[in-house]
């Protein structure tokens, strides 16, 4: 596909042009703060940068009647609106975590709580010392998928990218389901997987629970 | 409800009769290779014994119009012929792994594997020094639900009754399954929920997956 | 050896008379509440009892030169000073943690201590979720072991018997070690290591600690 | 410390400049194949090259009088010999693994292998896909450490750095020491730790053994 990367040099924006490259892709469109380099009409926008970018990226799409992919964080009630409105002339996937695993995970939870409903459930995830947020917000997704109040405990050591494990436990046997991110090029092998779904798409809204679901048929 | 518990005094027996009456059920018929002693009708009979045991069973649930939950291991083709024969008359539950945990995971690998279909995965499975069979059958139960050829590690060390862990792994991320027996309870626990589940069945051939299908709906 | 066992017919006492017996030592003397039974004089006495037993326990030592082990936990300093005046007569092993392996691990977290001082370290802890104090005792062990202030997180799910694990981390790799308890069956095993170590001493106070030092010379 | 990098633009001589400058030490001398660039006299050089640059690196030491690092892999009995006169003159660490983490396991196996000497073992690792030697070099390094035939299985699955897991059980407990290779990142920050340590030497040959060792009393 033909594609386009808003914020090509910050550093989740070189993770997808390298991998989209490697997989054949082919880059048609430069966007950072300060420039921004055309070569051809992109199929597909990826944008993973800030939320200052976004009506810059709105006008893109529509310029290039483009698709979008958008991982941006911390996006407003008026960003989404904008996103919606969007919608009705492309195609957009939306998501805060694009890691695959952590919303096939998610997925698992929400088809199987009911059986173990009656299974004593812990959720422990670490991440590194960094990170400022404790628990993590995947921490809540995942609580949300088995949707009823969790322990969640939290530890925050060395430079460990991101290990979440649910455990869940009864009188007799002891079920743990753990996720671990090996680097950040899982969030561009997202971006991927999302925008080879997405670009069949005419239109509408979607998240990466779309991506999974499909698969599962 | 009332019960009837084939090899009573049997390690297998002997967990079932005390966690059956821990949750209330009475137990009703008492069942051994030289003994049986019956106070009531029970409505369900549990047989973890031997292939051995089995027509003298048979006679059991046919005479006292009772449910059978069946678990015991090594039944040759005519065992299940004549288990068959007696499902037209009475319900009758039958697997070789009453570990409701690892149940509900063959049901989520099956459930998922299109999702991992590009994942290379790996099946780690330990048990105690003294199991002769290596890889487990559960473990194979395992890569069948996964329905692809998978490497099955093995490891036979002290004590341990039984780990399985199943590994995806892409270039970005590791997702681990693993489930733990703590102890033979959790055998006897699976027994009392495919006794509760059929306890309302009127007849019919049904397995693990029936009670773990069900619960999902 | 020839042994005897105070409250026999305890968790412990049976666990214990198994084990030893199955090894190839004899069981002499056998004290509970209300009853002593005994055909020879025994080598070591062995108690894991509770300690209102105790002055009993020493008397017994004293009358047949035995040496003990004791795992009696919840001892106030006057049953230790006890104790000691008796470890001028006999040999005597006290430790509130018979695992040989948690014991093992204190003494490698000792050694290696100041080889992690740069590493961040955080202690998880899971037991069965009747267990009531959060951290366990064997956490603050491992800790005070480690010798600085740790993070303990603690999950109380399911039946498990006791699981600890110690996490080093620094910003390119993390070191865990992990300890669990199979069952109870692992403070038997203690105590017949311990008692097997004990036997040629003549007399004096010794913990765990003295049983893993000699192992290491 | 001033410092110079042989293979100053290969992705270990770049993690190694960014991690010693951010510690706060200085670059003074870089080389690559084709190119040499030095500002001041180093006190220690750095090599994780390849085998071709050691004459050259040799020289670069004497006529500096600094100190080596080398983690060269594949090096020939002549090239140990090389460094071995290299080390009447200066001082020289060499190892083939310089992740602090396994090094520190090591240790812990040699001065605890009496006390695991009846337990079993096992030694599991993963890699990823790409890795073509199985079991890894340094799954044998721990074989050799607990110096008994240990059973060893791999994995190789995505894109795992690097997880080494050693197994002991007996009857009633497991103890598991993992290691996990977070990043590459992990081999700078032991070169930094092995030049930190070598800058007070005079001369003499050194392995990341000594490094450890001094770390422990």
């Amino acid at each position: 596909m033909k594609y386009g990367v808003i914020g090509y040099k910050g550093k989740m924006g070189r993770l997808i042009t390298k991998l989209f490259n490697e997989k054949g892709h082919t880059s048609v469109l430069y966007v950072d703060k300060n420039s921004i380099k055309q070569t051809d009409i992109p199929e597909i926008i990826i944008d993973f940068s800030s939320k200052d970018a976004l009506p810059h990226t709105i006008e893109l799409c529509i310029k290039n009647s483009a698709n979008l992919v958008i991982g941006t964080t911390g996006l407003s009630n008026e960003d989404i609106s904008s996103l919606k409105d969007l919608s009705k002339k492309v195609a957009i996937l939306q998501s805060y975590n694009f890691s695959f695993g952590i919303n096939i995970i998610v997925e698992i939870l929400e088809k199987f709580k009911t059986l173990f409903s009656d299974w004593d459930c812990e959720i422990f995830e670490i991440h590194h010392s960094e990170k400022k947020d404790k628990p993590s917000g995947t921490a809540f997704m995942l609580e949300k998928a088995i949707n009823r109040k969790i322990n969640i405990t939290s530890a925050r050591i060395g430079g460990i990218p991101g290990d979440h494990t649910i455990l869940f436990a009864n009188q007799g046997e002891l079920i743990s389901i753990s996720h671990r991110a090996i680097s950040r090029e899982v969030f561009a092998l997202g971006a991927l997987k999302a925008s080879e779904w997405l670009l069949s798409k005419k239109k509408g809204y979607y998240t990466f629970k779309d991506v999974i679901k499909e698969g599962l048929k």
